[in-house]
């Protein structure tokens, strides 16, 4: 089972990840946890020159090119062998984040985004895909505390130094293409304790695979 | 105007370049000279990545995707704005090289590749594409011999590793393409003396910017 993690910046993707893995493996079944940009060795060569602030001269189309050669690499190399090895494979961020940010945020063609995925995914769906919902205004305020506290101004701030309003457009989008795909794509409430948020991810996954979690 | 040189590996492309750009100059043309991949900034480090032996694993979509984002870059940051300014651009490898190498070599959808570069090049395409023609073992001897003086062993060395059949591919992939594109590429012979091979660059240029050189 092949599931991805998508929402705005902070809205607790990484722990909710962490603590579905920790879960199900307390169930006794094996998880590879990975994420994009960055989830194969290239990858993280790319992630860095992705989300590194140094970098704010990318054209729309450069950033897309180059989070759909992660996207392909990390498909091929990790994500595939890993679900015929038969582990359930949980994703931070995948190939609706190109949709969203690239599309609904950034303004490039839906329809080939569309297209540009089919090639990069080359088959390899997810099962189901989780979006973490927040207000942006909460979620940047959690992703700056967090920064500040990681000392990681340099390297993972490109996204996050983007104006309230393009974060807006981001969780919109986020939605909008969660309607377009209701059968794939399932929204969990993010605001609340991290404990409930946990218990809506269980309850999703419960409805989509009886008896995984 | 806007011409790009491309070839198999050892067809003397970087030589007669510099030659046609001392040649514009002498007669009072602006020239800038440019390349592909690592005609930009963040081209330099993909340049990098994508010739380096040891990212053999790349898959064939990975690789592809990491030349159209470097495409892409050096279109909208170098080669469009050198174009507004009036200046001649001299580019050694560009769009063609993708579909003669991925479609052609690796196998890839010559269809799907043409609708990709669309993407990157956004419009800016070659006034002018010359093809320089050698029998592939004339130019990997050619390419070998430079390495070894330049100890470029490490840094680029990734196409000339291919066997020699791939590079088969490769030029007759170039002539197919050029026969396709008749207008805009003409092939040079290029297994004479570099003077000569120069005089027929010359002669294609004429016949299609008359005057200009």
């Amino acid at each position: 089972m092949f599931v991805t993690f998508e929402g705005i910046e902070g809205t607790g993707k990484t722990t909710q990840i962490a603590r579905l893995r920790d879960h199900l493996e307390s169930k006794g079944r094996e998880v590879f946890l990975t994420r994009e940009p960055g989830g194969s060795r290239v990858g993280q060569e790319l992630r860095q020159m992705l989300l590194h602030v140094d970098n704010s001269d990318l054209t729309a189309i450069t950033e897309l090119f180059l989070y759909l050669a992660d996207r392909a690499q990390h498909v091929a190399q990790i994500i595939k062998p890993q679900l015929e090895a038969g582990r359930v494979v949980l994703c931070d961020r995948f190939a609706d984040s190109t949709i969203v940010y690239q599309g609904f945020g950034r303004g490039l063609d839906i329809d080939m985004l569309k297209k540009l995925n089919e090639v990069a995914v080359n088959g390899v769906w997810p099962d189901l895909t989780i979006v973490l919902d927040l207000d942006p205004e909460l979620g940047l305020d959690r992703a700056t505390r967090r920064n500040m506290e990681d000392d990681k101004t340099l390297a993972e701030g490109r996204f996050e130094a983007e104006h309230l309003s393009f974060h807006r457009r981001i969780r919109e989008g986020y939605l909008t293409w969660a309607a377009l795909n209701r059968d794939r794509i399932k929204v969990a409430d993010a605001s609340s304790a991290p404990e409930e948020v946990f218990g809506r991810i269980r309850a999703l996954i419960d409805t989509h695979q009886p008896g995984l979690v």
